[in-house]
């Protein structure tokens, strides 16, 4: 499918929210974090793990709250995380009694979730959910160093964002005003440039995000007439190729383009070339970008969720690293 | 979502094919499979990660053919694999230009995928594929010990399947004859009843499949409305568990019921409680199943992929081991 898919029903973000660490909140878009752990970044568990499961739940349960529904009115619920098996997904909803759909997208994975609910629902399933999590504790010991090794980081390098977005997609109004709706989805081809730098995903992934916007203006339409063009998490590096590679092609989106990892980070220290991991683009997306558009700030926004689909395993046996990147086209609409 | 969901239109499985590895090839449905490798299980590459893709791409292929379409018809791929971040999965369609939405299903992923290529015809996408695999080799130094050191296995142990199938999913008619279609649907619940041995797949799996066949039956039918309701890999312990689970609560599934872990292996030494991993349902169905369906042997099929949702970071912590397990109803149907 090298054009996007338009939903023929009107399908909607009918909730969104987000759980974050301390780093998170203490950013430009902490006050919009829905629940936060300033503490230590446990959530009240006693590993990584759980903690990242925890803080899936938070933003689920707060979802469903502004969504004003319980959890058994939740047809399916598409949930998955970096971790091995995607467990932190797995255990976060193992007394839930949801329905659950476990994905693997890397950081794509909120657009992956997004897509897959909002097809569930254009088939006639009443309501779903997508929640992803990542956490840095989690994460950085799993792809790359043991926290208590205190290694060094290249300035490509991106930080595993510790946060994790909920959101509820439903063909029913469950709210009055402007609810985002998803109008549009085009699921991402695989695209594999030969990066193999574990410290610069962002390069590994831009090829991916162009791929996919490149085929989405393929259809018609241009950057300008979105208000707001923004991907998941190149960070600085991969933003910057993003755009060389749309303009070299002829696509101008550098008026229009933000990026989730820039982003959750702008103006803090020692988080080199921005945000990353699956609870990047969530909970930008599930706080500040849908705020905006409930609030009418946003009208039109293309979200570009992108990943990387290497593990530790393959880049040791000298793979380089696929990415992928996919696309939901959000309009704002009066309900 | 506890009743199946029905799908309004006519969903077909338009084609399937399966790869398998040597063990798989000299068992019962060995002259079933449309590739095999019965030399060394490495279908011509050199790690046992890259042998799993190459299955992978090996069933799809086959898939397509039989189909008679080429991989630019697909509009949406439904992957996923037992490894570390699907690597399997991701690497093998890297280059294929499909669009490509990653699954972490477990065992349960060709279900999984079943499911979500059929959601998305339904919504009106053209074409979908689903394919998932197991290798035995890249499973076991993952999950349990390195190959070279010649473990003891338990006798409730399960031998994850080489092995891999795919699956053509489409609203168009493309054969003539008899077509197995998907006329229901229904996403599992993770169940987890404190099972927290690695090596007894079987009885962590088996709650969750009787959780999901009592949800199903609850809205009506009995089991000998089937001609077969066949489980992904619960092997022989599982099966057993299933089966009393599901007596006790006044459901007698035993004279319908079959497991593709018991069948793939039937007869063979040294599989202990059978077969297990993502490929043994996806190749048992790919192969045996729905070339029954195809030939009218079997009319009225319940498949419940079944899958257990741990890493071994998660044991090694002390978790007990989720399990799910998804549900697909086909029936053959002339076109």
């Amino acid at each position: 499918m090298r054009k996007p898919f338009k939903l023929k029903n009107k399908v909607y973000i009918a909730a969104s929210a987000s759980a974050a660490g301390r780093d998170e909140a203490a950013g430009p878009l902490g006050d919009l974090f829905d629940v936060t752990d300033t503490a230590d970044n446990r959530f009240g568990e006693d590993t990584w793990e759980k903690a990242e499961s925890a803080m899936q739940r938070l933003a689920l349960d707060a979802a469903l709250r502004r969504a004003g529904i319980g959890a058994e009115e939740i047809d399916a619920l598409f949930a998955g995380d970096l971790l091995d098996q995607c467990v932190s997904s797995n255990y976060a909803h193992a007394e839930s009694g949801i329905p659950y759909l476990g994905l693997y997208g890397a950081c794509s994975t909120a657009a992956e979730g997004m897509i897959l609910a909002s097809l569930a629902c254009e088939a006639g399933l009443g309501t779903c959910a997508a929640v992803t999590s990542s956490h840095f504790c989690s994460a950085e010991r799993q792809f790359r160093f043991p926290l208590e090794y205190g290694g060094q980081r290249t300035p490509t390098s991106q930080w595993t964002v510790t946060a994790a977005g909920a959101f509820i997609i439903s063909r029913e109004r469950r709210a009055g005003g402007v609810l985002p709706r998803v109008t549009e989805i085009m699921p991402g081809r695989i695209v594999d440039r030969g990066i193999s730098d574990l410290s610069n995903m962002g390069a590994a992934m831009a090829p991916a995000a162009a791929d996919t916007l490149l085929g989405y203006f393929e259809s018609g339409g241009e950057p300008r007439d979105f208000d707001l063009i923004v991907t998941g998490d190149l960070g600085r590096e991969g933003s910057d190729i993003l755009r060389d590679l749309c303009a070299a092609s002829g696509l101008d989106i550098a008026p229009r383009h933000a990026d989730c990892g820039l982003m959750i980070f702008d103006g803090c220290s020692d988080k080199h070339a921005g945000g990353s991991g699956c609870g990047c683009s969530a909970a930008v997306m599930a706080s500040d970008v849908l705020k905006n558009v409930r609030n009418g700030t946003l009208c039109n926004v293309l979200f570009v969720g992108t990943g990387a689909l290497m593990s530790p395993l393959t880049v040791n046996q000298g793979a380089s690293i696929p990415g992928i990147a996919h696309l939901v086209h959000i309009t704002g609409e009066e309900v």
